[in-house]
């Protein structure tokens, strides 16, 4: 394989030193799975990390700039694996990251994927649509909507794929909050971090990032908050800091 | 009853219109309080509030200046009741302000109290400690620890007060805040909206803000964060306004 670019498709720039291969045909990166991969706790040197959900591989990439381990991504759609698999080889990371096409609701999911000191996973936002208001657009409804596994399905496959005292970072509309929360403590993920992102200074928050703890001690630490755009419509100083990794 | 003030006491401002009574014997009211009485959602005109773990009265006092239904504020400690009737008086209250000594944990609360439209509480922030952790003055003890009745006991309590689709108010540390949403939905209270207050730019949030509704429909809404210091250590404009209700 090669990291030629295919018909439709196009090379997005995900951060300064990273490009990725994106199409109109299916889903684009969004700033959330890049503020999830600078807000995670990362293994640096030693262990493995798990990207579940991992669509066209924004967050193994990112990652792959703040830790130097093996990172596996899961991804159920074929397409995005092929094209996630060719953005690795762009940014020269086939060393360090391997896309694998794979169910998060598959029961053997462990025994072929392995274990991991993180898991992360930027899931579908949406529960599962009626028809009427599925998008026409395959590869948009299974990014947004739980087409491929529910909450439920995901942390429950990350609990069985992390190692004792290891990470599970997700990022997910602060409207679930509770249920993520409570679905993490179902599968013995105790919340310990988390990190509310507000789109302009007085509005509600509309990103929330989270991190827990397999088997951890209960107690959460909410980190500063993050503004992405100031009064003009452009991203803040902290935003770009914190995106960028500086 | 008067509202003199009694050998030890002193008369304090809670905001540029109300003051309070305290003593250096029993706990001072914290701003956590006062952002509480802010925050939470009031019946203007129609309906009761109660505050349960009342203290000085704090919480009812604010909320007499958003509202004008009946509030009845329950608190254990004879000594604070007291205070706090005087501090009623001296604020001209006494039409909407009823202080009562009761136990959180009394089954025939809602017997005795009524039932409410909303239902406030700023608990004791910290499980009940160890002998040797106690403060040696039982005031501060009891304002502090949960010895009088844990979260559960609290939340259990209001719950059973609150009407059908009536609002619980809460202020805690945000710690704790996956413990407090548990124990709201195991009271069918479904935390609605949240707010987080950060004491300084940079720090984590020190003091979170929660409301459920009994029996209401999932979805949590994160109001925009408040700071309280600035960079010099003075009350930040934003926090005076929200403060004072400007």
């Amino acid at each position: 394989m090669n990291a030629s670019l295919q018909e439709g498709e196009r090379l997005d720039y995900i951060t300064r030193e990273l490009s990725i291969i994106q199409s109109s045909l299916v889903f684009a990166f969004s700033i959330d799975a890049v503020l999830l991969a600078r807000f995670t706790y990362v293994p640096k040197t030693k262990g493995t990390i798990i990207d579940l959900c991992s669509g066209n591989g924004v967050i193994p990439l990112v990652l792959s700039t703040r830790s130097s381990v093996p990172i596996t991504g899961v991804e159920i759609q074929r397409l995005l694996v092929d094209m996630a698999g060719r953005s690795v080889i762009w940014n020269h990371k086939q060393e360090q990251i391997v896309m694998k096409e794979a169910d998060v609701r598959d029961p053997e999911l462990r025994t072929k994927i392995g274990e991991a000191d993180l898991v992360t996973c930027n899931p579908p936002y949406f529960p599962t649509p009626q028809d009427a208001e599925k998008n026409s657009n395959p590869f948009f409804t299974s990014a947004r909507h739980e087409q491929h596994g529910t909450l439920d399905d995901i942390i429950c496959a990350a609990s069985g794929m992390v190692k004792q005292k290891g990470k599970v970072s997700m990022v997910l509309r602060p409207e679930r909050m509770v249920e993520l929360f409570e679905t993490f403590r179902k599968y013995r993920i105790e919340p310990k971090r988390m990190k509310m992102v507000y789109p302009k200074h007085g509005k509600e928050a509309n990103i929330l990032l989270a991190e827990g703890m397999k088997d951890g001690k209960a107690g959460l630490t909410c980190l500063p908050p993050l503004t992405v755009y100031d009064e003009k419509g452009a991203y803040t100083e902290e935003f770009r800091r914190y995106y960028e990794g500086c």
